[in-house]
């Protein structure tokens, strides 16, 4: 245990290294409802890849298990360690190390955060337009779960971002894969097989990412349904159409009373309309020329009351650009007001209105509260669990996972398995397919040293 | 070898299994100019996906080696079989079985090809944004090999668009994986893996494909240019602003001399202009918008002109479709000129110019022509490759290939590795990768059934 404090201070420097009762708490967990916290042995923070590849050496010689750590906003204790276990903190690499603005990518270290990227970016002219609840999240966190967030309807999840990435192997070797372009046929996609592998392949170092042009232009829209299953059935026709709504997000009653007790957010809508929706649908529109921005706001709103919206509101620019974080921050209103897990199952957007009435089923048979909200265009619906009884709490969520996968839906659509849902994993998901990422797992990580725990048992 | 006919008859009926010298010529290979052609001792057309795990088990049982094949359209020899071993063909599986225009996606097998997909999904007002030089080529082998082509720089390649993917193991399971769904992060993303692992990991049976809605108007603009380092430094700005053309491709004068000779097609550039151009750039915009694309088209032949272009000329509408046929046709015009092989190194679009000169110093100093053509947008120019000396050819190669690695590239950018270029693969690309590639192909294929001899010895 000495030793191994002396060998990991010798890798990354003795202030870099903390052991036992010095760490502070935040690194026993992250923003997970359901994870159990745990404390590790050794927190280390290192501040160059050949500081984390001594590192993961010293764990696989010592076998003792390696968690990486972004900036600790997961939601599925996808960064939870074990117990004896070394937290790789990446928050000593958190620079962007290239905004190129000929090929247009950014390359960067793992700990950068999305909102310093973003403001980089943004002095270019570009943007990384992979935009979550929670912009202090971290660039190798989000590449550990696929983060998608409210943009994916238009501009794709994480892995259609990550170009290429360095990572440290569970021996501790370091590979490079991918790089500044999209096209590549040369063997497995690494880079692919990282992304959204939480940790349990590799350490990713540093991260090739895809830029767009920055846009000049956007408004919101709102839209409030008198029914919610009119909000569902008006989803893909507004997400597959030819105007590509940058976000298409269902907001739910609970969210937007949070978000209007702001008072002094005015939403410009009428407290007549208020007393009758029961959903409102939220699209927001990009574009660089103001004059296209407008004829699409327009359109939009057309088919939006062709729809079944009972109105149509375009707000002012700073209501909207607000009413768009205070989504964002659904997770946290949730949080507050009590909720116990959150699910985040996808399926289709078609199925949506399905997925919707058996969580309300479910909710009435097991006297528990299910609210929806979010990533409508995507068929990802974050659903809130408000049960204390872990039991009843367990059935809910079961049935709405069973709900979602005969649905054609998978367990996660962005948060990820981490340790809150890898029994869940494990029961809907077809074992064969399990096994076989087991036996992927196996190839990069025979001794089992790469957060352990997580995805499988 | 009696024994493994019956058997395979049992699995997919008699008239379905062929061997020996029944089996037509085409078996033997696919497109590639390098890769020498083999015939296999057995010919299966499984007409189920049962039937495919039936050959695969019988297969694995008898130890005989399994290989893949769609259209026989690819580049690399992927589809080449072994001596002794089985193609399973994938003709019979052609089906595209749904058009979900609520989902926006499509369901097919693997057999159907990339132009019955467009006229299937035309109906519906939709479209399968890959579009490959190859019309014939089957969806199978595109996700074999991650197929890319011309309209890669907007819409991206294969693997952005396949969404989910049943699939044959080398034991002969079947799983599923994947979903009518963009976002997931449920585990690996098995469906990604498989993509461009050129049948060496599973047989993909059946895949569920991105759609998009139909664009109603497309342009075509070609600007000549008389120096071809300014073609080349003309390709970021087009491809990273905010007009997002659907491609962006370098046309050299042996295309364009090819293309011209069609008599029928006429361009409207002037024989003075065609005397002192060296080089052209084909940039086709698309909208749904006729006054919006004219927009558009009158901003990018100004962006042309400001980056060097000789003169401007927007193609009418035939004439414009014709010309991007013909470019599409490239491969073949090299072919007949006589080229000895085609390399599609990727780079990153910013290091073309770089490259290319190293490609003619490399061509001067070894007595060979090397010409270029293609996907300028994405970094991804086709080079052929005029040396019929095995040995200088070899050498040639290397070269190329070195000097695309050095510039942050990668061996193949759309045609895959397959049986021509794994020598490549392997002198070039970092051994921790490829060792990690191996781990993978064995803990998918421990016995090394599917397609041994592609991507690795």
């Amino acid at each position: 245990m000495a030793d191994t404090e002396a060998l990991l201070a010798c890798a990354v420097g003795e202030r870099h290294v903390l052991s036992g009762g010095e760490i502070p708490g935040e690194y026993a967990g992250d923003e997970s409802l359901a994870a159990v916290r745990q404390a590790p042995a050794f927190l280390v923070r290192p501040g160059a890849t050949g500081e984390v590849a001594d590192v993961v050496r010293i764990a696989a010689e010592a076998r003792l298990p390696v968690t990486a750590r972004g900036s600790g906003t997961g939601m599925s204790g996808g960064c939870v360690p074990r117990p004896g276990g070394i937290v790789v903190s990446f928050e000593r690499m958190n620079r962007v190390l290239d905004v190129d603005t000929v090929n247009h990518v950014a390359v960067v270290q793992p700990g950068v955060t999305l909102d310093t990227l973003d403001s980089e970016t943004a002095r270019h002219g570009l943007c990384y337009p992979v935009r979550l609840g929670e912009p202090t999240a971290s660039v190798g966190g989000t590449i550990a779960t696929n983060a998608g967030g409210m943009h994916a309807v238009r501009y794709g999840v994480t892995r259609h971002h990550v170009l290429g990435v360095e990572a440290v192997l569970a021996f501790g070797a370091t590979v490079r894969d991918g790089g500044k372009y999209v096209k590549t046929s040369t063997g497995y996609d690494l880079t692919q097989l990282l992304t959204g592998s939480e940790g349990t392949l590799a350490l990713v170092t540093e991260a090739t990412l895809r830029l767009q042009p920055r846009t000049a232009h956007s408004t919101s829209v709102l839209a409030p349904f008198t029914s919610v299953d009119d909000v569902f059935r008006a989803v893909p026709p507004l997400a597959g159409g030819g105007l590509q709504p940058a976000a298409l997000e269902y907001v739910d009653l609970l969210a937007m009373a949070a978000i209007t007790d702001d008072k002094s957010l005015a939403l410009g809508i009428p407290e007549s309309v208020r007393q009758t929706a029961l959903g409102y649908l939220l699209v927001v529109l990009e574009s660089n020329s103001a004059r296209r921005l407008e004829e699409d706001v327009e359109a939009v709103a057309e088919q939006l009351l062709d729809l079944g919206a009972a109105d149509v509101y375009v707000l002012p620019a700073g209501a909207g650009r607000r009413l768009v974080d205070a989504r964002e921050r659904a997770f946290w209103t949730a949080k507050s007001a009590g909720a116990d897990d959150i699910v985040d199952v996808v399926v289709p957007r078609g199925e949506l209105p399905g997925l919707l009435a058996e969580a309300h089923a479910v909710a009435d048979a097991t006297g528990s509260l299910v609210t929806g909200c979010g990533h409508a265009g995507d068929g990802n619906v974050h659903l809130s669990v408000f049960q204390p009884d872990p039991d009843r709490r367990d059935e809910v969520l079961r049935r709405l996972f069973r709900a979602g996968l005969e649905r054609g839906g998978a367990v996660s659509g962005e948060h990820g398995i981490g340790r809150a849902k890898k029994a869940y994993f494990r029961q809907f998901e077809q074992p064969a397919k399990v096994e076989l990422m087991r036996s992927v797992k196996h190839a990069f990580d025979p001794q089992g040293v790469l957060n352990p725990g997580v995805l499988f048992d």
